[in-house]
């Protein structure tokens, strides 16, 4: 057989698939972000459509006959054509599983939820919501039967965002960091040291505030010929190959930091999406590897060089020109501000030490939702009875509580792990980096993110998916997940804000 | 048969063709309007990637099924069935005579001259855009090959846009049209009325002329909830369906009427496609009736209600509450400055009267370039000598003569006569209005537009494509098209404006 040949008619046929899938993209981009309210219903029946199109190109006939002409050629193949088979053979094998039909009602069900959660969400109205959350949950739970699983239900959730995760790995590794950041919460509970945000507080022109995220974005080195920035009610990434990567944010006029680090999280993701290799093109390779690989990127933008002492000072001084009040702020003041501990309802604004009990909250409730332990009737109050007990708050309602976020709606059980994970990865990665460029944070203070951005380019960013998670973390690190460089991390930083001995 | 089952199944493959349409024009909208630079030609494989799609759905055996079990019964059928099975055989019999291949080839080149024009207006570059254009010329000769044509071959391309409507008949119409305007154009040049249009230059903030343009939107009646208004180099209308109606324009900062009148113009062809009636979905029916019966509506709006005397006053006090100059401006000088007649270079910014010359020589130059007449390298020459013979102007660059326009770059050839055929239908209309609703232009001054928006919706735009243009206008007014109503409306307006005896 001659591979090269029979791969340039793969990637013809998996750049048919990327073509339509871009269409599905846009199509959901815009719903979220500029769809009209009347056009709801047609839109779900146009996603319904093209995804029932896409369900026929991954489990064609044609894919079938290129798994089973390939396969025995797999010693004979380079990294990339292996992997690209490799792909292409698990969607092939998930997609299969599941009745067409099923699938297609699905995916009119998940839009109509994204929909009447952004509604429910405005106007505090959580009964609206759950019977679309009902059917997604219920759509979950029939998918689950088709693919089977081992052990807890939830772990093939899992595994769909970070392959060979399980429950019993993940209890483990969470243990460990509730236990480490309970800790480090209790000692600053007992430091006399007071914090003031009200300088993040007043009146913050939104068109500014845009001017900044922009500048922001484009020191980052994200490239807006080939990405944009736009509003959206839950910020998010997404996008059509690596030439059009599009971020959206959520400006507030009487607060500076939430579109801020939202629009350098998701820039976090841009970056990553933008960097992935031309190379990878039509293999299905060209996205992150996982995403706690990606949210290893953009948590690692937004809290260890956003909320870093060196860019917080120089992101002071660019924030004078935008906002002059900052002239009375000093840069310790506006550090201290932005790394303010403390305890609250909403997860995208958490702090970055409590951050991480806002995922395990979510993940305990996920895991009991799936197995059916608890039912949406009691959702709100299971939810508020974990904020109370792990975070000593209780949410005032439910837009602030249990519908504060947009990935129940969109089925992305199994999605919300990937940020904690995403912060240990980030740890981990940042202590090899430290390693490798000792002098990187003086350049960041220096508003020069060059260096970084192409060490994460060539480290992370240019490979896509053609390495597992795994095989990322231990190329780059030499070490497989753990949580001790994060949970380090976090006490060396929050341990000198608060003025606490090691 | 048992007609009404086989129609919901015809129904329900129409609604698929319709969903991927639907997904077509938001990638179509969004390349204008949202994409980054860098995604043109990814872009562009995703529309020749959904257009084969599309190419295969219009010409399957089962379309062809339909027809042939449907045709016997023609005589059994309502009127909306027998004109929803018309279409589908229409759009079967000529999609089925262009190989596949071409098509798709046509939908690339298309996209990429569309990005191509909209560079090469800005840098004034026509050499970069020729290579482009002749590809989308060349396409449209080899698909009047495939289509056939009787006499001249540009007929097949006017039949696209206005079915029946020949060369022969638009020659003696056109002809009749440019006399009636000539002799106007030549009284107004002998007249001494001096009308200042300064008062319409100055600065004007581009979000209150957003705001501005909303404000006119409303009024007339336009519902924002099933409809947007966005930006683009060069104004236009999309929609999927009548709940997703997208509009754009264009502001000028120096400049008042450029993108009102824009917005004005775009928001009648919106109005349009949402008026049309819930009961036309999945039938292929829910869109205008032609494109000149769309800019009979579009052109209505800007020009007979838009620039009226009775309108504009409405208008000036609206403006002052956004732009107080306008304060030191009266209602007459406000009048005539939207009115003053003034060849000009660019078709889009032309004055009512001298407007369907530019249109006459777009024609004129079409007709030449379809048959061969004219090469590419003329081109430029023969449009800036045709705007001295017709205008009286010649273009100072090629930004503002051969490359104003989007139309070619999209392969629209064919589609300029509907925008002076507009011009007639509309005058036809409004004489009818004017008859049955004697009080409709006090109304217009009171700023109430909303019977004018009812008698529209229920004469002509809930009908669809249920009726051909030629049906629409002989129901609405008892007469064919003719163009003695606009001549007419011309005469008495500009002559009692330049105080001319008639």
């Amino acid at each position: 057989m001659d591979l090269e040949k029979k791969f340039e008619e793969v990637k013809g046929y998996i750049g048919q698939i990327e073509y339509l899938t871009h269409a599905i993209v846009l199509v959901d981009w815009d719903m979220r972000t500029n769809m009209p309210v009347k056009a709801g219903e047609s839109r779900s029946k146009v996603l319904e459509y093209l995804s029932s199109q896409l369900f026929d190109m991954t489990t064609s006939t044609k894919v079938k006959t290129f798994i089973e002409e390939l396969s025995p050629y797999k010693d004979n193949m380079s990294l990339v054509q292996r992997r690209t088979l490799e792909e292409l053979e698990k969607n092939y094998n998930e997609t299969m599983k599941i009745p067409a039909d099923r699938y297609i009602a699905s995916v009119g069900a998940t839009s109509r939820a994204q929909i009447a959660w952004e509604k429910a969400k405005e106007e505090n109205d959580y009964e609206s919501f759950k019977p679309h959350l009902q059917k997604v949950i219920d759509f979950s739970r029939e998918f689950i039967g088709y693919w089977g699983y081992e052990g807890d239900k939830y772990n093939t959730l899992l595994d769909k965002y970070e392959r060979g995760l399980t429950v019993e790995k993940l209890d483990k590794v969470f243990g460990e960091l509730r236990d480490g950041i309970v800790e480090i919460l209790e000692n600053i509970k007992k430091s006399e040291k007071i914090i003031d945000t009200n300088i993040l507080k007043g009146n913050f022109d939104t068109s500014k505030q845009k001017d900044l995220s922009l500048c922001i974005l484009q020191k980052m080195g994200f490239d807006l010929e080939a990405g944009r920035l736009d509003v959206s009610v839950h910020p998010f990434t997404t996008n059509m190959g690596n030439k059009d990567v599009r971020l959206t944010t959520n400006y507030h006029k009487d607060e500076f930091t939430s579109a801020l680090f939202s629009t350098i999280h998701e820039g976090g993701h841009g970056i990553y999406e933008q960097n992935i290799s031309d190379d990878l093109e039509n293999t299905g390779l060209n996205s992150g590897a996982s995403m706690a690989i990606h949210e290893s990127q953009s948590r690692f933008y937004e809290n260890i060089v956003g909320r870093s002492k060196d860019f917080t000072t120089y992101l002071l001084n660019l924030s004078r020109k935008y906002f002059e009040d900052f002239n009375k702020v000093s840069s310790e003041e506006f550090y201290e501000a932005m790394n303010k501990v403390e305890p609250s309802f909403i997860r995208t604004e958490a702090d970055e030490l409590t951050y991480s009990l806002h995922i395990i909250i979510r993940y305990e409730l996920e895991k009991d939702l799936i197995n059916g332990r608890i039912s949406l009737d009691q959702l709100p109050s299971e939810w508020n009875k974990k904020y109370k007990e792990y975070l000593g708050v209780e949410p005032t309602s439910n837009t602030v509580g249990v519908l504060q976020d947009v990935h129940w709606s969109a089925s992305l059980f199994g999605y919300f792990p990937s940020y904690a994970l995403g912060n240990l990865y980030g740890a981990q990665i940042y202590n090899t980096l430290l390693k490798e460029k000792p002098e990187i944070m003086k350049e960041i203070g220096e508003g020069n993110l060059r260096n970084l951005h192409s060490w994460l380019k060539e480290n992370v960013h240019k490979f896509g998916s053609l390495y597992t998670p795994a095989e990322i973390i231990e190329r780059v690190t030499g070490e497989e997940l753990n949580s001790k460089y994060f949970i380090n991390y976090l006490k060396d930083k929050y341990y000198n804000i608060y003025n606490i001995n090691k």
